[in-house]
């Protein structure tokens, strides 16, 4: 059966940007059918439903998630501190809160995420729910005498994962970090990777502290690797060395935060066609900067995320665009334009997803937010951005949500 | 009768900034006549209400917002293009909702306000209102040939003022900007003010557009004055000449904006025992970039506000501040100190108000915001400014408001 919706402005997010003012979207089962005057697609595919003073768009993509991590409670101010809270308090608080945080992302107007699963914990939950996943499956290690031990356990993980893919949930592969992965893991990672196409996220220069590491084998986590792991005596890679191993992946690697990225490193990123997804409250509240937004897309494209809960004050995808907002100096509106694209055409290539863009064939991920004067605006994100708080109605996968 | 109330931390905001953990209250009728350990209060004192996971702080201070402009719906993204929008839609927006804001503001926790009154329509309903209220009558004017008639008009507003003048309501004299009164009406208003003694409020380096015209009479306002008062050829002053007159006042007038403000312009300010009041979110929407808070700070005491909805999102304190605290790069926890005072002691003390510090003699002007786990935390004001969303209990001249 075929339904049709319109609203008072169409964000279609395709390379035009074209907006169309009463636009509508038809779709049948899960994929987009029509997508253009609202008018016109009623009387080609019969009578839809209208909402005035609204924005129909894609619905968003938050591309860096952590489920496992949806307690609060970590220590602000310092990445190191915060690892060490991390470290502290994860047992009692990993998995608490997962069926709320599926509900915050969805209500910030969120149909998509990217999630970095620890544990596994996250797979079930996440595969029911109404969200459309790509599921990376993280891999941590040091310890090179048991090497076979963690591989086979993490690869476990990912055959576990496996049985529950489909249309909507895609199988990952997460790089914890270049701090704390050894080069024979990493190696076989990327060649899962590569043998079975499988997208990568990989967290990269979050930290002066991981920066110190990596170009000093100095400073915080010389101390860490002296408490946890003695053996581990330098780093394991130069930021560039660790680059190198992601040449030649079919779909470009998420690399996340890079807030202590310099042009070479953005430079290679770009090379190995990745994308950048930065997540500024995050990043804020672990000590460190915000990415230099607009020099960083002069380099490769760029994802706004949230991370997560241990990271962040919240998991609303519109809150989080609005720091970014108000703490760049760019111009205002064409700024906007520029952040709908990085939640919603730009982060669904990223990801391998066939949304984030409202037209023909594309799936019906579709969000709608009540925004007042919408209809006398000319600059619909911009408008869209400031006042909208959460979403009033979302349909994924052609099935309403709200 | 002695009221005592108690919360897990209480913030003095006092010079110390000192931190009470499981602190008091005491107060009789609008004074505060006790603070300290909450049981030792009410040993003192009699029985009291204490509550659990929360925060008690003075109410906090919006020193600069236009209750009259309570609208939204002008245009963001240049100051130029603001300014035209406010001139085409003011008639039939002007004094709406006033009520609403006065409920936004205080649900934000605000208890004092500095507001601009540009036609006078807003004095009953401030005076009639809970809030503390500085009530800074706006003067504005360009054409010499209508100078006595400005003025009177302008006199008989702050007359009308001043016969609602009482312990919480405080009249003062607000200068609509250097591009927007001549200095025959500037120099009145100063003579006025110092006789008085009363507060003044000046919109100062706004925008590029204000700072072109004053050092070069170029840009944006010379179309404006062509249009509206050809008489205007050029800038009344230059930017030191017009902080001239704002010399030898007993009360430190309030700058507010001055993001295209230099060095020069700070010392001056300084030397004349200013403050500034810097409102992020409106400089941002109005094509601007922020206030630089740190580099600011190092010459002139820094408060934040709101501004009005007209060239905002929202009345919000807590949303304003936390904008900054994002944007800004300092260290988060410090920052996070220096914004509470920005809004308490800091703005009492430059809006000569008697409130801003829990301290005995004070005005009992109290907010209480439940802060989930605060009694574990040891940086407190961070965890106020990451999670309160609006104020849980308020006492503003010792009575309860919610």
């Amino acid at each position: 059966m075929v339904k049709v919706i319109g609203a008072s402005k169409l964000l279609t997010c395709n390379e035009e940007c074209r907006i169309i003012t009463r636009g509508g979207v038809a779709f049948e089962y899960n994929h987009i059918i029509g997508v253009g005057d609202y008018d016109a697609l009623c009387q080609e595919f019969g009578q839809g439903q209208f909402f005035e003073s609204s924005i129909l768009m894609p619905a968003l993509i938050n591309a860096h998630t952590h489920l496992e991590f949806s307690e609060q409670g970590f220590e602000y101010g310092s990445f190191g501190n915060w690892l060490d809270s991390v470290m502290a308090k994860r047992d009692e608080k990993v998995g608490v809160g997962m069926l709320q945080s599926i509900q915050a992302l969805l209500k910030s107007g969120v149909g998509s995420i990217g999630a970095i699963s620890s544990y596994g914990m996250d797979k079930e939950i996440l595969a029911d729910s109404a969200l459309n996943v790509v599921y990376f499956c993280e891999l941590i290690g040091t310890n090179e005498a048991k090497c076979d031990e963690i591989w086979d356990s993490f690869h476990q993980r990912v055959k576990e994962s496996l049985t529950l893919q489909n249309e909507r949930f895609k199988v990952g592969i997460g790089i914890h970090s270049p701090y704390s992965v050894m080069p024979t893991l990493l190696k076989k990672a990327v060649q899962e990777a590569k043998a079975c196409n499988m997208p990568m996220s990989v967290h990269f220069l979050e930290s002066r502290e991981e920066k110190e590491w990596l170009q000093q084998s100095n400073g915080y986590f010389k101390n860490f690797y002296a408490r946890i792991n003695p053996a581990v005596q330098k780093s394991f890679y130069s930021p560039l060395g660790f680059l190198n191993y992601f040449e030649d992946l079919q779909q470009g690697v998420l690399f996340v935060h890079c807030t202590q990225a310099q042009d070479e490193h953005l430079q290679k990123i770009a090379q190995c066609h990745g994308s950048i997804v930065t997540c500024p409250r995050s990043n804020r509240l672990l000590g460190g900067n915000l990415l230099q937004y607009d020099w960083v897309r002069g380099f490769v494209p760029v994802l706004v995320a949230t991370d997560s809960l241990a990271s962040n004050t919240s998991l609303s995808l519109l809150e989080e665009l609005r720091v970014l907002l108000f703490a760049n100096s760019a111009p205002l509106a064409p700024l906007a334009d520029e952040l709908l694209l990085s939640v919603t055409r730009r982060a669904a290539k990223a990801l391998g997803l066939n949304n984030g863009i409202l037209e023909v064939g594309r799936d019906a991920d579709i969000s709608l937010f009540e925004i007042q004067d919408i209809e006398q605006s000319c600059k619909e994100s911009l408008q869209w951005l400031l006042y909208a708080q959460e979403v009033q109605r979302m349909w994924l996968g052609g099935e309403e949500i709200f």
